[in-house]
């Protein structure tokens, strides 16, 4: 028999999602919920609503390409296309390839036998060529290379009778990470999977309810927090909902005693005005910081420095990587100082804010210009002082490097650079758009420090420890972190499959 | 059990396909031949190709809102996207609504159990409702509106270990009209419904092979027109193919003994200057034309007139409305000569072609203007003239009626009108954009020539009759041809649902 | 001192120009109208307008390129744009450059002395260079290479203390065809060269005024045509004008005694269902036709042929180049029946209208393809016949050649070459966009009509002779035409620039 | 006499320029300073190159609306278009408006007696309206209503033989800001008011000069900083400059003893890693926030609190409205912590940056949306905390009301306003995009601060001194500021006109 070779794309699964049940209206409130989720993707974005008319059911749909901002830049289209007070939203995470499958824009929207659905998906399965697999051999056909897809034909070839007997038992098949909320004629179901990888909280909206991957999408909306949704809970909001104000619950078999959130959504991935994971982000980005000081801070008096004292108190300065590690920043500097560093917080880097995706990209071999148009230096603050710059990760490395080589034109007397998170050396299954572990710079290093520190071209390197960055999150009992990228302690099995390169081998090329 | 309300698409199927393989640059081929097809489909069109690599094969794809020019705009993708040396193409009819279904744009690519498949479908299938439903209530999710992921999801489904036998087992399945091309990883297949509706021709181009719903699309890419797809035939084309020089066929079970052609293709679809069911367009439509002078004549004696003799002669003009019944005209006009009326053939009404999708609608209350922009009067050749309006059919008789107005104010005569075609009693299941009964002409008239002829405001008013209209086309024992939208008598079944008017449930806007 | 290279852009000045005054909504008659005309121009297109709010005169411009419906997408731009009771607007002809002078698309609008003005413009200054070089050396600057830019400086630079004035005194100083609409903050004026070279006519609308290049934009907004503006003309139309229902006119001195229309839009470029030069298109156009086969019939007995009679009958056919030649072919084929020749009208190529200008060309050894995306043989009306092709005229015999070719691809017995216009042997400095002396076809073999007739590849060529071509035209004592293309007289002086091959030293492309 | 009713449009005269002479491929050293700018002008973007071929010099341009990336975002036009060795720039301020006049994007081009003429200009003339007035007085047309169209004239009808002495001319004329870079076919010549209003560097890249609004537009480009243009310098840049490493200085008359750089720029306007009018801003402004804090101090004990002594320390947290106030805010914290007092920098509110133009409005009633869809608090920063906002400046006061409230729904237990500038009482006329002094927050209340605090709702607001913000600045005998916005002291007379209120009465849509 003919070996197949179908291909997974690759997965990118940093994604924003938002929900919204018994608002009229309801399309404005995605709408702003997806632009305040917008770091979360900034690929493409979409929103449907159902739009119930006397007789008939209807599901609005508009997607496309680029910002939420640019998708929707015809405001009709929230106040005439797509009509109704319940609907679904989805920002997609950002690729670099010119060619892309244009299908693979959420949400995506089917008819079957049990009427519509629509469905918005955050995270990343791990046994998804398996059941891809599986489906193909029934029948199956695959119009986009997602995992989404997968969880709807799962759910179509249910027997059950109801919408929510079949989400559950399609959901009860598939393993990884998986923030939903899926919108069919009558109801708005959230759902998380048993580790609750990836955030998603549930709000109150005058009498409508709303889901979204963060609480900042329910601020911008004046929406009321209520709760996380729990790891392996699905939530089914309807018309039933509406008038008792309660939402009915059911969860899926085996969810394990301790959930493993995702510990980056805290070190970089969340906004700092969210709330995820029972605690503010800005909260344990902080103590993340302080975290760091503590492990490696960087003394006034250095080995070997003869310099008059009192003359190195203005010399020793904090800088971030705006905007990701401000709040890290703050907390290694707090922390400094109470241990007595003359430690002081300066804005060292500029960010530029107008460098899009669409901005034409500089030759290859003046890869710095690249840097040098996100970022510029403020030569007074670095000139002749001791600098530490304090990132949140180390990935790849070349911004790192590029970053170090820019700072050093302002010709400081040192630089050091501290990293807010352990040294990244595994790849993630679960949703992080991580490169191979070969392209990984502390793999690449078999997490040397001496080495990184050499090639970054700093005077010293430090990461955070695994154990202090536990100590920051809010881990108790029954909350637990997943560190795998870290530790290579991954909380499921993963397929052998998914461990490969993944590569979609239908291109749609954007209109 | 709760009452399912999905509906589907009302039909739009007058469509283009086209089908390359084994041509370097197929995508090019394609292009130019979607070009030449562009009559039967204004609204969207798309390309897929096959691209091998190493060890993978690819396919690509580009589709969009537009005409063929506009939505490959740009060369590069044609030479850049669009690699491989076979591929499938598509152009879809235009409708008049603002929202549309967007993923309906065709070919539809999808991945399955035995690699890629790609689809273009010319035609409408009768059985739709029932497959849809049984497809629905088996687990099959559908992602749009159109009879051809039916198809689609009727092939995947299939247990056959071959394309070309699933493909086989889908068709058996399904009723209707259909043309098709298919693109698997290693075929293009192309078939034809056992009536044979639709039209679909097989021609070489070099060492490859061509198919295009009509043989105009081979002339422009300077291919060599080999035969018609037979009724119930399966075409297989593959790299043998391309070594030997011949194609596989097989055939469709219970194909009848006779086709049963759209003769609407012959009285206005289809391009003069394509060749299909065995004969010129061009050639037919003459005969049609000629037939119609026999049966309705417009003598130079009118009754009651006393005009001098010889006088007349020159009063008797016989324009068409351009270009779709020009060719009827000319043989009209020839047959009238032969019959010694001394009429004339004349250019009474100018067609402006810049007229497209994109125009501004007058505003209501000024119907006149829409057909004003579109048409216009030579005064000097109908003024005081006795006028022959020749035209090709009468649907809703918006048109025609706003046309006769406009000739009258060019002050003539007399008008007389003359439709090439028998009155359009009934709707079209297998593909013609007719509208319900109610809104035909003359449905609305029972057929009353008398009140027809006043509601028009002409002097006379004649059809074809149905026996001249099949006197005119290459009838035979093999050869049929469906004449339901005058006659009443459908070939196939119709399921009661296709009767009734459809509309999507699922709407996307346009990007 | 330095030397200027300042250089002009090579006239383009087919165009199409409208004018209207006191109708309500303006703008909406204008976009008719310009629709209307769009076979003058299909780069670009505008409109001004003038709204009188309390205290201020406003003028609303849009302007941009591609056809009118293109550029007037959103409707908006009509009724909430473009407010007001006066207005003008302008079409322009297509380039085929890729890059080209934005601000060239007409109308102009600029704020002076005496209010806002905007003009559009039809024709081309014969000495533009002399008038641009003084100007420039009296300080002026030119942000476009248009003529018109050099007309709107001479009219703020007059002294004089009214707009109609000043207008006077600039027209009386340019040379050259010209026909113009003006539009200022209390008038419009309307305005025609000495020799009347651009057809320009005058009509009512209601209580309003209308003014056009043809007729046709004002059938098709129910406008009355009242008159041609004379030669020499300037109408002036304001709010009298609209109290009373009369304009005023002043006329610019040395009006020569007869007018020399350009006989070019009789033979091609104006619409058959127009009226120009005081005679519908049509008529003149047939006459031409005509008077071809007076000159040059294809008779049924060819020499040397010995086919049995009765045979050649059927096999004479006569086509023309749709749908520039149609009306000429009619003639042809009339006057050769009266002249007792077997002959017959056919439709022996198919146009293609989707061939706009956003197709991608083919590649450079595939010439063929050009003409093959835009006509299409009927072979079956072609194949053993003996075929006479009427086109209109030859300018450079690129296109000729290939559908000649095209044709011979048909298998004709014999095909006869046509042209329903003298031999074009020179330049037009008056607007027709023909290539320099060198290029022109029949410049090329200086008229030899035996080397063309080898080199076109055709049994036999025949142009119409000059003296029937203005036989067939409403030539009197006081109406005269320019037929400078073919017999090299131009009626006025041609500054020596002017023939030299211009281009633009500002680039500017499209947005 | 009528009288006129010329009107100019408002001026808007936040922009960025960027000049390259003598660098291969100018365009993108060009396009990446103007990226650099952006923050100086979000509306529209243009580049303009002098292309020299054997016997020509052509000059290129591309304009449109939008941010430079989108603008610009075809690498062709870069590379195949803007071809050249010098050129230069210009980004737009950003207006709010939806019909706006296209014609005012810059750089202007032209042709006149010299040749072809390119300018770019950030700055606000005080006289245009005299001068505007004289030159349609002799006949001048204006094609936009920009200050710039003024000076292109100046320059074009002086009588002057060279370029630069005709532009020396010009300059001479002009009143008020400007900031020019101008391309002639031979030269870049660069130029600044008498006064200095706007800033404007010189540097070297490579062999070659460039000029910038800003140093952080030479280091993106990797381009030496020599020092800044002098205020009445006119620096003539050619290709004896290129040999030389020289450039050619003349100086306008009547250069005023003492600068008035635009104090505002070191406010607000410039980016901190810019270094202006002799100083760095990021320096100046944190000497601002310091001087801020020294002036109004948020101490720990406030009056009539009884909170228990040592819970204060951690009560009082000082934040910056980003990324404006960063700066300052740093500074006010080191100098409150110098004064002993226990103050903490916090980031508080979180930017999104992802609304940008395009972004749809929320309804008139939710104006507050508007703000919290820029802005979210970080509630656990806030919450029960004695918070100091650190804001640059109150324009209209719209902006800071919304976000007090936004901060109060954080619930902190106080909320201090502090602005690091005076209260603006009065309109700029040199370039600053204030509204008209009855528009003006602190001018609305006649700088009462008890009855803004109250308006604000906040617990106390201070405003930073003029004295204060004097001693910041790098105030000496040559060099001086206007502060005009916050004194009334206009450094030149400003015309009656100008004091009005402008508008366009030429009204172009965008394309």
């Amino acid at each position: 028999m003919r070996e197949r070779t179908i291909k997974i794309q690759k997965p990118r699964t940093y994604c924003g999602i938002v929900g919204v049940y018994g608002v009229s209206g309801a399309s404005k409130d995605i709408y702003y919920g997806l632009n305040a989720l917008q770091h979360r993707g900034q690929e493409a974005a979409g929103i449907v609503t159902r739009e119930r008319k006397t007789d008939k059911t209807f599901f609005n749909v508009h997607r496309g390409p680029g910002l939420v901002a640019d998708v929707f830049r015809d405001e009709k289209l929230l106040t005439e296309v797509l009509k109704g007070d319940a609907g679904i939203g989805h920002d997609r995470y950002s690729t670099t390839g010119s060619t892309e499958n244009l299908k693979n824009v959420q949400p995506i929207v089917v008819n079957y036998r049990l009427g519509n659905l629509a469905i918005s998906h955050n995270g990343n399965l791990t046994n998804s060529h398996r059941l891809r697999d599986e489906l193909t051999q029934e029948g199956t056909i695959f119009q986009t290379t997602t995992d989404t897809e997968i969880i709807l034909h799962l759910i179509a070839r249910s027997k059950k009778d109801s919408v929510i007997d079949q989400v559950y038992e399609a959901l009860e098949a598939i393993r990884g990470a998986f923030s939903l909320v899926i919108l069919s004629d009558d109801q708005l179901i959230v759902a998380r999977d048993p580790y609750g990888f990836r955030p998603l909280a549930l709000g109150r909206l005058g009498k409508g309810f709303v889901a979204a991957s963060e609480t900042c999408a329910f601020d911008v909306i004046g929406a009321e927090y209520v709760r996380d949704v729990e790891p392996g809970e699905i939530i089914v909001i309807d018309d039933e909902a509406l008038r008792t104000g309660e939402t009915r619950s059911i969860f899926l078999p085996e969810i394990p005693r301790q959930s493993r959130h995702c510990i980056f959504e805290y070190i970089y991935f969340s906004r700092p005005d969210s709330r995820i994971f029972g605690e503010s982000v800005d909260k344990v980005r902080r103590k993340i910081g302080k975290g760091l000081a503590e492990e490696a801070p960087v003394s006034n008096a250095t080995a070997g420095s003869d310099a008059p004292s009192g003359e190195d108190d203005a010399k020793l300065v904090v800088i971030s990587v705006p905007d990701s590690s401000n709040t890290a920043t703050l907390g290694y500097v707090s922390q400094s100082m109470k241990m007595g560093i003359k430690a002081r917080f300066e804005i060292g880097l500029i960010r530029s804010h107008y460098i899009g995706r669409t901005f034409i990209q500089p030759d290859q071999d003046t890869r710095t210009l690249k840097v040098k148009m996100k970022f510029n230096t403020v030569k007074g603050v670095l000139k002749g002082r001791r600098v530490v710059i304090v990132d949140d990760s180390i990935v790849r490395g070349t911004t790192s490097k590029q970053l170090v080589k820019l700072v050093r034109e302002a010709e400081p007397a040192e630089v050091h650079f501290r990293v807010s998170s352990p040294p990244i050396m595994h790849p993630c299954y679960y949703g992080m758009d991580f490169p191979s572990e070969g392209e990984l710079f502390a793999n690449q290093f078999d997490g040397d420090i001496e080495r990184m520190t050499e090639e970054l071209n700093v005077d010293s390197l430090s990461y955070l420890s695994l154990e202090k960055l536990l100590d920051s999150v809010p881990l108790d009992e029954r909350r637990g972190f997943c560190t795998a990228c870290f530790s290579g302690d991954y909380p499921t099995e993963v397929e052998v499959n998914t461990k490969e390169e993944f590569e979609a081998n239908i291109n749609e090329v954007k209109i």
